[in-house]
């Protein structure tokens, strides 16, 4: 069970309510599965007979096998071998279910609206209504903040930053040059605003270009732990809505990310390039400055990518290459070193 | 036009004035060319008649043709080929003349001098003239600011550390252990001086060794935001004048970095390498610890370099070989996967 | 010397006294060498004679052979060759004796326990005995800090979270829903405990999945400047006792890592990961999700890691293979090339 220090639960909830919130069916079928009561939820390993669990990655086939679980999230194929007295609810998605669910007993809420004495408010900034703003955080002379946010210990909102409604700004988070959307949630140490890396190079002494542009970030974006963000220089750096950022990701300015795209820890976007919509990157990618990633292109971790990427492309390695020539690399490499030892 | 909620104009200013102050040549010559008024700066495929732009990237030649800008910095050849009625201001660095004259019309200012009462100074600091220090900013005992300085909110300035005059510590930036020269700009979240990574391995738990050196940093230096500098362990950790560090970048203890360096995101510099003048380093470099890079050295993106470079080496690739080397390996193992499709 | 302005010395001490503190043999033995008064420790190239050094690593040799520090710790192997007048004090470990002996010279110490006024503390949160809590520091509801601790300036403790003894969190480091032990360290701009990357993916909108994990951190465990700690999804994140983490390195959520794993600048190692004791990974590696690292093993900078490693295996390359095959391949590139040269 989560740990009642940190998570507070919403109550326990019937199978059939369940299965019909996350459009999931239940097998086996009737009142008796529909009628059980859960608890909780919790991985398959250490789940009871009261709580939900999901398989989504076949590496836990065996937890599965071996589940105490009173029910788990499964994909029709692995209701089937289902262990007994296990009530599965089959999704085509039993991950998206699962996470629907566990929404469901840990709703996320706003603590009690509260603006703390031992915030920095200046009195020309607008704050929305049941906003919670945290000693030690700052807010500049004309940030607007939304309603509904929450503003955690020494974040600080720049001058004339505009932040939606529902949104979370962490704890010692920066933000500058930037209009945010609704549902927006930076984690702490996030850097949002600053000048892009831009300077003419001369020897006598680089000499800064003023990097006029800002950040503009979508709707329902979430942004990683001491992950940076730098404003345009010129055009504005761009996050589309639905797009997910992990921890400690570098995106240069001029950088434009479309909707519902996945980044990966330590991945870093040079600047000015485009990336569209539902693209995937894995972790510690680096994508060199000026290119076109296409819709839906998947870049597996630690490629480096130097040239533009096709919709819907999969590319791997550094420098990246459609994965089905690199994985030839890889082997030709190898076949390589077998020849050697054959001599 | 640059959003006037983040940046204020300086002014409005004729061509020839623009020309003389970068050095560069008008095409056409003469006072209809002189005379003509830039009311602002921007990319060129969003400026206007009264707009001044640049092309320094052949990438941007479309723009380029079809621009709307009123002038434009171009190198003499492409000139030649500018759109009628386009204004040029030909020079041989146009992309410096450009960054010189936007920061004519958008010149970095400090806020009006104050001292925050909500910012924490300890009676021994000494803080210059001038100095911008900002509600949440920190400043220990012994430590001295000096003139025209601007402590953002959060930032802290650790005990006994010496701070040169115009000076920018970014929001929630942290400084320990450290002397700055002048002209020095932290970006918000920048660690600097903490102990580096050193301990003795032992199977009974390794034993730190006392970090005892310094970081000092030259003139002119920019550190980019969520960068670490970690202080020496017995020599300093040092930057040199007029470099220039990116974004989440790590720079290990001893490390010696020399004048007019260019280091992009996320690149790691291990403990005790020396990093010669006017060297440029591209974004998630790893240099190994202990080695030399010499004078002018290019190191590209991702490589790892695990041995001396000499100067005015490029080195490409993990491990690092001379670009040329690089590119044959690439290409041989491109015509292995030929040859085994061919047979 | 290190600068008295950041550093204070404890004493001088007698060779005889700092060789059987050290387990050292002082060679030549006798009163002289015992009696020999040492003020200081720092590197051989800049020690003198009333100063104590160390030799480790053999690039420094040379340091060694002309250096003019008073006395040093060596290997037995690298006593025979010391220079008349050095006194040797003869370790299987000398870089270990070595940090003994600079934590004679200069201890950490906490600085008088005192709460400052200008941080903010919960009524609810319990705090230790001689604690110092800078200005800026804020502790939160029902938190708990040990005793000794040193909570610095912007640092952030959350609701809840429990803080063994003698730990400092470094200045505007945030921690929440975590439990961490004794002599833990968190330093500048560490973030513990922020929910981990975890969503299911979908055309309509990526669902967050509820991390309802913690984070588990044993005793002398060191974390560097603006590392990421996420907390599990269900299961904890766990950092084992004697660990030490460089800067900016990921941990994603549900990785274990287990006793006296040392983890360089830049590693990313993705959810779900399972790290045995003693493991040593190089700067900037990546290892995927669901993995087992077994005891012992080591992982050289910038490796890929994909797969399972077995206890004691080294590993290199992205992808990783075991290192003999490692350098096979590079080997074999390389004489692709020099065959194509030759044709």
């Amino acid at each position: 069970m989560a740990d009642p220090a940190f998570f507070k639960k919403a109550g326990e909830f019937a199978l059939g309510e369940i299965a019909q919130k996350t459009g999931a069916t239940l097998v086996p079928a009737g009142d008796d599965s529909a009628k059980k009561i859960i608890r909780d939820v919790a991985p398959l390993s250490v789940a009871g007979p009261e709580t939900l669990s999901f398989l989504d990655n076949l590496k836990y086939r065996e937890d599965f096998l071996k589940t105490n679980a009173g029910a788990c999230f499964v994909t029709p194929e692995m209701a089937k071998v289902a262990p007994a007295g296990l009530t599965c609810l089959v999704s085509p998605s039993p991950y998206k279910a699962y996470a629907q669910t566990a929404q469901l007993f840990y709703p996320e809420t706003l603590p009690k609206a509260e603006i703390s004495e031992r915030a920095w408010i200046h009195p020309l900034a607008k704050i929305g209504e049941h906003c919670v703003i945290e000693a030690g955080a700052c807010v500049e002379e004309g940030a607007q903040i939304g309603n509904d946010c929450w503003i955690e210990h020494g974040a600080v909102i720049g001058r004339n930053v505009r932040v939606g409604n529902h949104c979370r700004i962490g704890t010692n988070a920066s933000v500058s040059h930037a209009y945010l959307g609704d549902h927006v949630r930076l984690y702490p140490g996030v850097r949002v605003g600053q000048d892009g890396f831009g300077f003419a190079i001369d020897p006598t002494g680089h000499v800064k270009v003023p990097q006029l542009g800002r950040v503009v970030i979508g709707d329902h974006v979430e942004i990683g732990a001491n992950t940076t963000i730098d404003r345009g220089a010129g055009p504005d750096t761009v996050i589309g809505s639905g797009t997910w950022i992990d921890n400690l990701v570098q995106i240069g300015h001029n950088v434009e990310i479309g909707r519902g795209c996945i980044i990966v820890a330590q991945v870093g976007i040079s600047g000015s390039t485009k990336i569209d919509d539902f693209v995937a990157i894995g972790g510690q990618v680096g994508v060199a400055g000026h290119l076109k990633i296409g819709k839906g292109a998947r870049i597996g971790a630690q490629a480096g990518v130097m040239r533009d990427v096709p919709p819907g492309e999969e590319q791997l390695g550094s420098p990246a290459y459609p994965s089905r020539h690199y994985f030839r690399q890889i082997a030709a490499l190898n076949r390589l070193i077998q020849k050697k030892k054959g001599v």
